[in-house]
């Protein structure tokens, strides 16, 4: 047992800033002098209302929309996203295309392909593992949309900037890099994600949506026909309260907003921040021949730096050492063993640099 | 501003053991030792095994289940709920019979309807404006099973008792009243609610299956081809983590199964409770000549008390005075009006006799 918070490197759920677990704590029996904890209160209140449309107004000013975006909240994390997304956006004779960069794209394309929808997989890295991004993505001009995911948690890629789609929208998967960074915001049709690496607790995913690509698809009969907690336009018309919503982690996803806007100067300054300690990391990997990032250089990504030790043995040294000096998280994806550091927003400067202090020793200890 | 936490009276999310709430508190930023709030660890850590597993366990104790069900958690509410229940347990040729007892029940219709699934609605109370829980119910022996929904936030009304349904399993929405008295579980095959009324946060929808009924329904070739975050089999194989959960909803839960187990002397002890608050105010009010239940006697809801004053003028006046003297909530639902005071499990029965103090003198000062 301690009593001191560790260096946290999870993957997902992952670290949350340190000010805003402060502020959650400190008003979590009396929110805002209602008398109430957040999560007592109704989601038709004025309180809430508050809460929730404040964390779309910094949504909407961090990404820099302008009102051609839908901001919403929906439950079922980006995996309930794979299925309503090719539900709701390919009638019949309409067909996407997708890119395949690893394990979550997989997901994606398997929840279109469940529904017999026309999709094609118009590039792929599993050749060699997932280790790198497509290059060259040529997208049929026909398409209704083309599936990316930015960042991809298990393998450590990245898509550095976004290919050229001509005028087929992007919907992209950005569950692990969504707000850190500035975006182009007009080649999408809809960007997501769930919440629980960048933004705030498990439970929520995020979805900016153009108001235009969701009124063509509204309006097919389609999708008058889908299950009404499946259609994006009942939570565009209620504001994400179709139903009852996650409040508290849309509480917090509002705070994460906040800390972001206000202390971290905006999606430019977290991007920074986010560089310099990606730079740091993968320099010190880059000098050593100890350890090894698996993904191609021009590939990596700034959020999941993953990355193997000369031998499975020392990477299972090196794990539970870490972890016993307050370096937390540092396992691979059980699906890949390893070593991977999540070096989300929340994750500080000061963290990556007692991780690289930790392993130059390790490294010295194991020579 | 107000330093103090007052008495809640919402419908949903609403009021939580001040105890669970000072628990989750203290420990915020640092859960059980590990360094990390319990929203920063990782779903596939010991850590989070121990507190679903815990809630599963406490689940399964309070209800006196044997090993024949399922508990999973599953996000989207019960909205989702209602068109999971068809879509997976429907196939072609399979009909089931719905009991309309209110909105949610309506719901729960229409969702069934959009899929074009072979339902009967065999009872209703819609012609007295569901103030009254209806007799006489006759299952089709041939139907899959029988929807319910046990208590109705909106209109007041509860079933007391569940009907004889023969060979035929009762599904039942039990958003709010799960978890307040103990239950005949030989008579269903599942029953589910949102946590937020008398469980835990908004976000998670508890939902406990019988093991038997999902298997026969998950065999069928039509359930292989539902998106995979809508099939009942895949949370069940994977101790509801087919993805990333709402891991503080399910760790909140756990807390207020465990103040109910542990303080409130399990379904039996807190069924008195709930009891003894309802029985102080239905008679309070019966004895009175100015409050007006609006449920019929022999179906009025423990947990949901919906009333009338003698004008639309003095329930204004009774609300707004009774919110400034603490007394929160009291407002009926937006599509009935009039008021309503929900004494949920967590609501005390000082709370109640605080409330009964403040009507009094209401009514002495409107007279």
């Amino acid at each position: 047992m301690t009593d001191q918070r560790i260096y946290n490197f999870n993957a997902g759920p992952s670290a949350l800033p340190e000010k805003v677990l402060r502020d959650i704590q400190s008003s979590f029996l009396n929110f805002n002098g209602c008398g109430m904890s957040v999560t007592e209160i109704s989601h038709r209140s004025p309180e809430f209302d508050q809460v929730i449309n404040d964390a779309v107004a910094r949504a909407k000013r961090l990404l820099k929309l302008d009102d051609r975006f839908h901001v919403l909240f929906i439950q079922g994390g980006a995996s309930l996203q794979f299925a309503m997304i090719p539900m709701n956006f390919l009638a019949r004779g309409q067909s996407a295309d997708y890119v395949n960069t690893g394990t979550w794209s997989t997901k994606a394309i398997k929840e279109a392909q469940i529904q017999k929808k026309e999709i094609r997989v118009i590039a792929s890295s599993e050749d060699r593992d997932f280790c790198y991004i497509p290059k060259n993505i040529v997208v049929d001009p026909k398409s209704r949309f083309v599936h990316l995911t930015s960042n991809n948690t298990i393998k450590g890629t990245q898509f550095a900037s976004f290919p050229d789609t001509g005028n087929v929208p992007i919907i992209c998967d950005m569950s692990s890099d969504f707000f850190s960074r500035p975006l182009p915001m007009d080649k999408f049709a809809m960007i997501y994600g769930g919440a629980q690496k960048n933004l705030g607790p498990s439970g929520t995913a995020v979805v900016i949506l153009r108001k235009d690509f969701l009124e063509a698809a509204a309006g097919t009969p389609e999708n008058q026909e889908l299950p009404s907690m499946l259609r994006y336009d009942n939570y565009a018309q209620k504001n994400s309260m179709y139903n009852t919503p996650a409040c508290f982690g849309i509480y917090t996803i509002g705070l994460v907003l906040k800390w972001i806007e206000e202390d971290m100067g905006g999606l430019e300054g977290i991007e920074k921040y986010n560089q310099e300690k990606a730079r740091l990391l993968y320099d010190f990997m880059d000098a050593s021949d100890f350890y090894r990032p698996t993904a191609d250089k021009d590939s990596r990504s700034l959020m999941n730096v993953t990355f193997r030790l000369p031998s499975e043995e020392l990477e299972k040294q090196f794990i539970a050492q870490a972890t016993q000096e307050g370096l937390g998280g540092l396992k691979g994806h059980r699906s890949v063993g390893g070593c991977r550091a999540s070096i989300y927003n929340a994750v500080t400067l000061e963290g990556v640099k007692a991780l690289i202090v930790f392993m130059e020793k390790f490294q010295k200890e194991a020579a």
